[in-house]
């Protein structure tokens, strides 16, 4: 395996992380909080480190497909471990495990928090927090792409790695060209959503917050009610672009350009906006008696099927009271997801329309055994490798699922919250119903639970291989080798 | 679509239902029941709709797949409709639904009830509905091919339609010779069991009820509080022979012939053993302590494990009461299932050995990358088909069971109860948790969700695709086409 250039990497990753600190940095120096300092030695350290890292150059920078899985997974880690060194040495969150949870579930973008009081954390600590989902959202390998000079295929390697979805979808030939379109997007659109709510009277630092936390479909909130106590104005703002996060960036690319048919015609975004009118139905069912206002009732109902689907997590309500159909609505759409190539979580729209097809073409088999018919899908036959690769995710996915539910469940508690927190950091939700409920948090698990969660939270981002693939007696081993063999 | 022949076939099936009738008549006649009139009524009623379907006799007996699945379908949906036909005429179970949910999971081997008091109900009905267990258990059709002239592949057809598991294993060449070894073994474990029941002080008419649901897999009681009531070496004894009849019928087969080390090496068996002793572990582990006694603790929790993994659905004790760990560990068993080639129902532990291996196949691939080597099991290469196949019934398994879910939880009961109803019925295991917990039954549920019950343990018992076949517009249309275009 070539360790030098994953060493190189993580040291550009680190870096970046460095930078990125200052944010808060800046945010501590505004507010004048003594918190800065942490985040400002952290910044060093992180340099300093990544400095070191990138100091002997590799020789040569061709590597596979592996390379990008191992240093995908790396990076995670390496960031969280580092972005989690301030709210821990500022003892604003007190146990280390506590830290590291909250800054994996930030970059994760799954929004899972173990602060009881998010309002007594300082404005540093939030804006770290929110910038985290901004960070893990588009993706910090797919930003290095978009500065670093192209190497061909390896970039396309770890591209591949960190996007989520299906199949790697270039917007254009390039892999650099595409990550700088996608964070032009991204970040515009940030711009967009901060203007938006400015314009219904929130602060400067709650609308940077608020847009941070949705364009990354994060969810942490700087309020302990999360949005509840906001305007509806507000709460629109916010449920139109959780749900705008969890497109699939492909679509506003093609928006940019002009191609509005084309972007219009995309199969994925249509069974996305059908699935979410058809949760919101029932769920505006089920609630509207009890709340009695129609208008409110939709607003809530748009507002928490879109933060569920997209993986954002915001709440307006606590939908955990909510009557059975709803809930079980929400569930569902927790499992659904955003869109692939989106910044959202979640087993995505693309590989459930693949896998119904694979459904439909197997019953058809019945009828015509000899066809041999492909799948289409965005008006293309969809390759053999690609319905492989959804089942294998299918598979993969569901055995996890598993083991993290029977090891939560050792500590005793009730079924409905084990289910639903690992399903809510698996997917990268943040909240889930009962204990971690929108007006609870993850702070009463235990550490060998809490480990469970981070790591579903980091195999769910990274769609499953990468964090599996660090495990892989195989691949630590060939990591561990002299590296004059490779591949 | 070869109309005729379907209807030769079922036709045969209804007039095996009326043999199968005589019993509960016999039996009612020694009680001296007047429901046994009932019973007659229906026997004479099957063989006269069995007759006339059999009337005219197809001109040519080839069919092909869909064929054998329509049959499939069908023949299930007719042998339940008739066979409800005498609990409900005879009002000992009032309402038509209730009748035919009962009937349904019976013969699906199911054992969900909707009785609230099994004890009241005439010996006649208690023989039927474990008469129903026996039959569905190892299949009619199946044993409709162990007594019919062979006729090449159509057999093959009806086989694969019927059978449990990824790929149908003949253990002879010939799939009548086949059957009949099936049916062999079957029958001679059901009459051991009945011996041994005898041996521990039940009567004659509870030992027999109790092996055909044991046998079957299936699990309606003939008490209220299923075996609680019974001895430790009862329950033993119902405990050991609901594992076995989870095993492949294929390592029967081989002891049979005095290949024991060849029955020894079969790698489902290994790992369906080998996942009950963990689950017995965890299940004990939490239990012993508030049971208090190790002895009685340790046979609970085989019990129980046995009882759901092997979908039987026998009680001891109220597993519902049990800490979260225990009761997480006994879902995933519902999960799990059976071997294939058993009589038990579930996903089946050899669909789950190939998923698990195509897991570990994909992180190979990153490491070897040109690797073609194929998954083995059973000390054979698993064809791609298989593995296809496997795939396509996960997917579809979680479709469905998604689908119920919802539509059962707009009644707006208790998540656990809803998944657990869905899970119990559509893996064929009966009880579940909370409302349908093991001291309690279906009864409760409305008439849409007790359909959708009832598809679920039809689907789950003939592995999905027959049963969506019937609903299939291009089936439904190809069988009301004229018979002269064949395939």
């Amino acid at each position: 395996m070539n360790r030098a250039m994953i060493r190189n990497i993580l040291g550009s990753v680190l870096e970046i992380e460095a930078v990125l600190l200052l944010i808060p940095v800046l945010t501590a120096l505004w507010y004048r909080e003594q918190v800065g300092w942490f985040y400002l030695g952290t910044a060093l350290l992180c340099f300093l480190t990544g400095y070191l890292f990138r100091f002997r150059k590799a020789k040569d920078n061709v590597f596979y497909l592996k390379e990008g899985c191992v240093i995908t997974g790396l990076s995670w880690l390496l960031m969280s471990a580092f972005g989690c060194l301030p709210l821990f040495a500022s003892r604003e969150i007190p146990r280390f495990e506590d830290a590291l949870f909250e800054t994996v579930s930030g970059f994760t973008t799954t929004g899972a928090s173990i602060v009881p009081a998010v309002e007594k954390l300082s404005h540093a600590a939030l804006m770290w927090r929110s910038l985290t989902h901004w960070i893990g959202g588009m993706g910090v390998l797919v930003f290095l792409l978009a500065i670093m000079p192209s190497s061909g295929s390896s970039h396309m390697n770890i591209m591949r790695a960190e996007s989520p979805g299906p199949s790697v979808g270039k917007l254009v030939p390039k892999v650099r060209a595409t990550a700088k379109i996608l964070y032009i997007i991204y970040f515009g659109m940030t711009v967009l959503e901060i203007v938006f709510l400015l314009f219904g009277g929130m602060t400067f630092f709650e609308s940077v917050n608020t847009s941070l936390a949705t364009a990354g479909t994060g969810g942490f909130g700087i309020k302990n009610d999360s949005l509840l106590s906001y305007s509806p104005y507000i709460q629109w703002v916010v449920a139109v672009f959780m749900i705008l996060f969890g497109i699939n960036f492909n679509v506003f690319y093609l928006l940019l350009f002009g191609q509005i048919r084309k972007a219009l015609k995309c199969e994925e975004l249509r069974a996305y906006l059908g699935i979410i009118i058809a949760a919101v139905v029932i769920v505006f069912g089920s609630i509207v008696h009890s709340i009695g206002n129609t208008a409110d009732a939709l607003r809530h109902s748009v507002f928490t099927v879109g933060s569920l689907i997209s993986s954002t997590g915001f709440a307006t309500l606590d939908f955990n009271t909510w009557p059975a159909a709803a809930r079980t609505v929400l569930i569902t759409c927790m499992f659904v997801g955003a869109c692939a190539g989106s910044t959202g979580g979640g087993i995505k729209v693309s590989r459930l329309v693949i896998a119904l097809k694979t459904v439909f073409k197997e019953l058809n088999s019945y009828l015509h055994p000899k066809s041999v018919r492909k799948i289409r899908f965005e008006n293309k036959p969809v390759e053999h490798e690609v319905v492989r690769a959804v089942n294998v995710y299918f598979i993969t996915f569901f055995v996890l699922f598993a083991f993290s539910i029977l090891i939560v469940s050792l500590e005793g508690k009730d079924l409905v919250t084990n289910f639903t927190a690992v399903i809510a950091t698996f997917n990268n939700i943040g909240p889930g119903l009962e204990l971690v409920g929108p007006t609870s948090n993850y702070s009463h698990f235990g550490i060998v639970s809490k480990i469970v969660l981070m790591f579903d939270m980091l195999a769910g981002r990274l769609e499953l291989f990468p964090m599996l693939l660090l495990f892989h007696p195989g691949i630590i081993k060939d990591f561990f080798r002299k590296s004059t063999v490779k591949n």
